[in-house]
């Protein structure tokens, strides 16, 4: 969970973008001071890696008090910064961002997946590609105890329904996609029968797109009686939030996809102080 | 409002990372294809000209039909799309997560705006440096009918509270931070009685930062009684939302900024069905 | 098989290292000109679409006469150039390197899934991540009937002996390794018990690495014994070159993977002439 | 001989695309580790430098123990690499790659390089255009005791025959090509009648393209004859090999240049083994 | 003052450029060597933190031993590097050039603004974005004394009169033109009247372009007559250079601004000279 | 002399640093518009396919009237620009330095080319490796009839006097220093003695640095005397400008090469104006 060569190179372009010229209220001080970042409120902490690796780029020190997947309480101390001024205060805003905003991921998640696993303990809570920060979020995910489903169109085949629509139906669908063995094949279902048909088909992932309760347990009675159960990774997605993610929880799917945990995460927020 | 070279870059560099190697599910696909973007949701549309430009960087051609700012309705059409599928199912995702986080920038900026203005129709609604993609959310804060306040550390002078303390005080502050004549100064005060200082000193903006409406209002009647309040840009910050942007509003300050809208603005949903 | 945004980015890349400040030779040649690319040996052709798009990209105009994936015969014309004789001349070097390049190792990969099929039709020919242009290099693989495997760290997960060692052996670097539902596990097994243990612990794929011909067909039998053979995806990995792929492939793997055609293609040449 | 910006630049690149969003099967491995790089083969090492900057970008440290241009045999260490198991893991491709790449076109040239001066001592065994990696191909070559040849088609001016043919011939196309005082200038003849007009017309250097022996010796005594001989560099090009460089360099051209090294190289193979 | 990571990318490549495959005259020279480099002729000193870091780069030590904005006399040595001599020769023109241009512009406008406040002493020499590398130029104003003006298009509205004529004059125009409350708002004049005209329409800024000095007298007097004269900044612009300076300034403009620093610097010439 | 890949780019940064989040006083103008370019002064005009470049980045149209190379008159049109007002102005500030500048260094270029030429016309007057925007500066000394000398590092070995130094002597330093055969070799001489040295030793240009009139007399006349004056190209390099060109000139040198073209043009006046 280090910083990826791609992650670095994301955190130098935010700062690119956020300084331009330079800070004007700081540009002379080149005092030496010592700051520190806290959270102000409460939640599961994530992004001091990134953080620290933007006052890094700016030539200033910064050590982590906390690491990334802690419970934070309000008031905490979680980074040191040393550096002049004018580096300090140029890294920032870029800095508290990534932590309020992958915080905000984290704390979503574990809430997601806490709320799952009172019902269903072994059900995997999934992000989805709905992801503003890609290189962030599915890393805030993970810290946050979900799990970041595909990263990329190019590192797991799922083929969804206007895919299916083009080449013909699912068996045609699955003879003309070409695919590395390596790769799973994940089929979107958009009802019942179709979910069947996928699993006889051999897709490894069969994802229930936006079925109703009902219509998801259907499904799974439709696959045990034909045995086919177990023979796939049952998703369930669309529309689940912390308000419904027990009901389908109840239907023992092995994994529920969310994009709620990153399109609608609740920031935590950390602020930087002088000492 | 049109596609500057930096969201020209961005959008380059978002297609870059989600498609990586190609789209498994549709690599072979070279069909020609008619697909249109449609909302699943009412709101405020932005984000079209940043889905069609991902859509024009694979070579497939995108039309908008309704502009950006336009009221949208559950089910209308927003985008044609025409081009081979494999093309525009690789930019499907960037193009949908542009139009989903932008209106719901905007969205909830004109929520904001539409509430403040209910009780003080001259009240400016402004965003923050907290934002994840600048150059998209303050330009979906425009469109939703807000002021995108600073746009980088080096486009207005914002004296915060870590610098005065540092450079000992507003006074000192302002004598030693130089800064162009084109720039506007700004002060962040604590305490009814910095801002009245830094109203005193000559700054152009004075933003009272986290203070309770009784500290507002006190404030307000401070400067009033030394002939300051109109010599200045009074700006609120700090804690603004929904919930208490009225309250705010009723004390006529010229501005309130807040980061709620680019934090946590509420997604509209799109999607994209071939025809 | 189109050109994703990051081919697009490299062979801009190339051009860039390629040209410099521009050819000396050409300078001043404003001339329309008209000129094809010619096989110059037999083999199977790749690299079409990057060499088009290499001269797209100085503002020529090229057409694709035969499809990657064709038979080449010596003398076949490939493609029609038309454009400024300075343009043309400058992307030259690249699209003719880029052409050859993935000519040779579709050629080569023709040639190992020929040899291996004849013994074990249903084996597929898989290439390493030794290679040195990636994105060029696996979709010359495809394109030669082979298969890409992995394509960055993060699209498989591979659990090499070094990681294996240092986390404590097989069992405990699954539990310890955390991976995506949506990811296959390949580990890679140094002795006929380890790949036994890999399959027995739920790997799906398991990677034979280094075996001579006899390890692999006692490690087959030890698999069959336990019933575990059809559980797994068997990979035969290491030293596997034209001369002896078929001893291989006689012992019925899944797949056989080789770094030959990447790093030893024979490249197919090429020609640009001037009509 | 030591790393360019543009060899840094490029290194980052290999790392960027080849890690992705991070390595599956280490990501959670802080564990410190010591590693060697040691060769499985001879030859002639070269990418010391260019593997060790790779560890170094992921924040491991990299002590080279054997020097770019030693004599490699096979179970030698190279390398020791210290850090976190997953940044090592993380850069260890992109570091093998470059040194199997670069000390395979190293071993390669060096064998060209020995078959060609046993015949005639003097010569130079230079590289072409026709390169994969220009900036690691091109080192590579020097190391293994070649010339470089072009770096670009900026750096020497090089007048090939669709050039001189749409020029109008060579005396035209030299009076016509405008070249800095400080650029060589280069003819490529395609009869030795060509290669005397080049000589005579003052070309630094001409090229003798896919000449037959025959062909090559009479240019030779033609130039001889106009006592043109001495006055240019006589290059030979085109088809050459280690099974018929020794057959050219009798016949005592100056350089012989040829694209075998870089396109057809014999990797040298490498591994990295924890201690 | 110090470098913005904007400063920094820049550097970078400058380098790139600069470099290429490497010094061919120092490759092999290991050799570590000392160095300085020293002022040929007397100036004000600009650049030293940008020449550092081109040699920090290449991994050579540079220290600074003099500060930027000192008074430079002809031998003077600036900055002392060590390093391998291969690796500091390969900086050293990019960190002299980066001293020559910079310095060469502090100068120049240090000699403007003595000029303009010998008649003046309150007004602001300001530059234009008539700038060739508006990063270091604009930094090198202020470091002899001036101001660095508008930095980008978004960073400060100004009006020009083929703006103003698209929308319809300087009235419709300010209503058209939305801009945040945190930027000033300038308005280029052509003539007396326009000048008036924007200041009771509420510019900030007003900018007098071209004037003769007789049109600006003509101008502040009518301004004074309206006691419009201190609600507005008055920038005189257009033609302005050291021979007419004093003349401007006499009418006590709040600012001068003029392209000649940034287009026509002298500049200060230094060299490396090993020790 | 078109546009290289490497020119396109540099363009294309230009407008990102210059335009940022987009010009604030043309945001809503979507209103189309023709305007044109034209010079306010003499000279000769240079950098008209950048201009138009840049145009054709934000999606404007540029049409070119007048060919680099050509004489200007003051008032004459060079450029016809058409599309969205907002479009245009964005480019506007980019297109008109890149003319600026270019035609400034063509034009000091023909004067200095002018100059030398009244008294030795076989003279080449070439430019240095001091200048700010390489790749364009070299081009303009190009298009004013000047020699561009060597563009990088990398494409002319140069041997300097600190690398003469370090190496030990002339001799050493031309057996150290390994340079392709492609390449030429120039010499930097401190005194008479060493030029005739270094043109002993078989250098292909030898460079006069900073040498008096007097003492380049002297140094032509001992070469005279060793038969050695056309074995090689003297090049009179330091401290050459207008006024002491022509004093150059005629000792008949091959070439002066002088830094004053790009480090001091005067800049040639363009003007952008809505039709």
């Amino acid at each position: 969970m280090m910083l990826s060569p791609l992650a670095r190179q994301k955190i130098q372009e935010m700062l690119l973008d956020d300084v331009g010229f330079g800070d004007l209220a700081s540009k002379g001080v080149s005092k030496k001071i010592k700051a520190c970042i806290f959270a102000k409120s409460g939640g599961i902490l994530a992004g001091t890696e990134e953080a620290q690796y933007a006052f890094t780029l700016v030539g200033a020190d910064a050590r982590i008090l906390k690491q990334d997947g802690s419970k934070l309480r309000g008031g905490e101390r979680i980074i040191i910064v040393r550096g002049r001024a004018a580096d300090v205060f140029s890294a920032e805003r870029v800095a508290l961002n990534l932590l309020m905003w992958m915080s905000g991921i984290a704390t979503t998640t574990a809430q997601m997946v806490e709320l799952a696993k009172q019902t269903h303990p072994g059900v995997i809570i999934a992000s989805t590609r709905k992801t503003i920060l890609p290189i962030f979020d599915k890393k805030a995910v993970e810290i946050g105890g979900g799990d970041p489903h595909r990263l990329r169109l190019d590192d797991c085949m799922l083929l969804k329904s206007n895919q299916i629509k083009i080449l013909g139906g699912i068996e045609k669908a699955l003879k003309l996609s070409k695919c590395s063995f390596t790769k799973k094949i994940e089929v979107e279902a958009e009802t019942p029968r179709e979910a069947v048909e996928a699993a006889r088909l051999g897709a490894d992932i069969v994802m229930l797109d936006n079925f109703s309760v009902e219509d998801v347990r259907k499904t799974v009675q439709m696959l045990e009686r034909e045995g086919l159960r177990d023979k796939i990774i049952l998703e369930i997605s669309g529309g689940v939030n912390p308000s419904n993610v027990r009901e389908y929880a109840e239907l023992k799917p092995d994994v529920i996809s969310s994009s709620y945990m990153t399109m609608r995460p609740s920031p935590v927020d950390f602020s930087l102080e002088v000492l």
